[in-house]
């Protein structure tokens, strides 16, 4: 699996994490996460791709869990700003929400190697960390259910079910994790269009 | 996890697999790797699941990819199966998307610990049996690409970009497995209803 993704995007990812050694062992452990799963990877797999040693490995991170904590931390944090940042603008409802998408779905795809372990492993986080992660979870929930809700009211949505069809939302954009391919034929900004093209179809939004 | 819904659905899961033993440890199988992953998973485990003896489980599976290509195959042809029933019905092209899509969905919500394991464990199976999956998968997206395109041609649905709204469609439907929640405030028929209702949408189906 490459890394070439790790480099890509709007910021430096990761940048947050210092010191360097400590940004290296966090990368080396989405890797490993991602090719053998959390449960198959030992601290000792992360220090050797990393070019580290145990022992270096134990300074920076105290246990494997803590890696998977801090990997998960970031990516939450940053899909939840990616949302609230689209509810708090200042256009129409129609414009916030296809923001929303184009911006959570470029993510997903740019990210998504490190999208499927913040995804895919949150059974394997302790249960104050499990908490914590799914805190953030319903706040990335409420900011697109907020848009939609604004929406309704405005009259410019026609949406039966608002609950459903935010689920629905998310879950279409998150799923761009699983099936992107940096290789295949769309490029992650192809996607996020053609995806607020059709969650605006779902929520009846007037042309 | 539990197994409860590896007993509900319209048919049995799994009958098609014989002798009773072989079944008994596909299922364990099915358990450990939803659990762990399939990498953190030996054969010992899956037969002291199955209350058996790795020797006993030898006599049926020769390997580990046995049981995931054998699960995998399962799941796939269940789905194709699913898709194509309703690509082929009767009704007009609104009636047949809205089948396939209450189908599928329920299918990835009532077996959600089952699809998770035949969707994200694709990149474990051996390239041989990759291949023979991946040809199932095209049938799968070719079956909902055919009702969509019927409804474009009768002029009933309105769709920009054929292919890339079967892709959303299906993904939609997949992603089910990872945020189905038996205990939670929806069943597998009403996520498939609101589902239908949200595809019909993304497709600009006339009412």
């Amino acid at each position: 699996m490459s890394t070439a993704e790790e480099t890509d995007g709007e910021n430096t990812p990761w940048s947050e994490v210092t010191p360097e050694a400590a940004r290296r062992l966090l990368v080396a452990a989405v890797e490993a996460f991602a090719e053998r799963g959390y449960h198959a990877t030992t601290t000792r797999d992360i220090a050797g791709r990393a070019g580290m040693s145990p022992a270096a490995l134990y300074i920076h991170y105290k246990t494997k869990e803590e890696l998977l904590h801090r990997i998960s931390r970031i990516g939450h944090d940053r899909a939840l700003r990616l949302l609230e940042t689209a509810a708090d603008s200042g256009g129409t409802p129609s414009d916030r929400l296809a923001d929303a998408v184009r911006s959570f779905v470029r993510w997903h795809a740019e990210r998504h190697t490190t999208a499927r372990v913040v995804q895919y492993e949150l059974e394997a986080l302790g249960d104050g960390h499990r908490a914590e992660i799914a805190a953030l979870r319903r706040k990335s929930d409420a900011a697109v259910r907020r848009i939609i809700s604004e929406g309704v009211r405005a009259g410019e949505f026609d949406v039966p079910d608002v609950p459903g069809t935010t689920l629905a939302v998310l879950s279409l954009c998150i799923d761009v994790a699983r099936w992107f391919n940096a290789q295949g034929s769309r490029t992650p900004e192809e996607v996020g269009t053609l995806y607020a093209d059709l969650v605006l179809r779902m929520v009846g939004a007037q042309k």
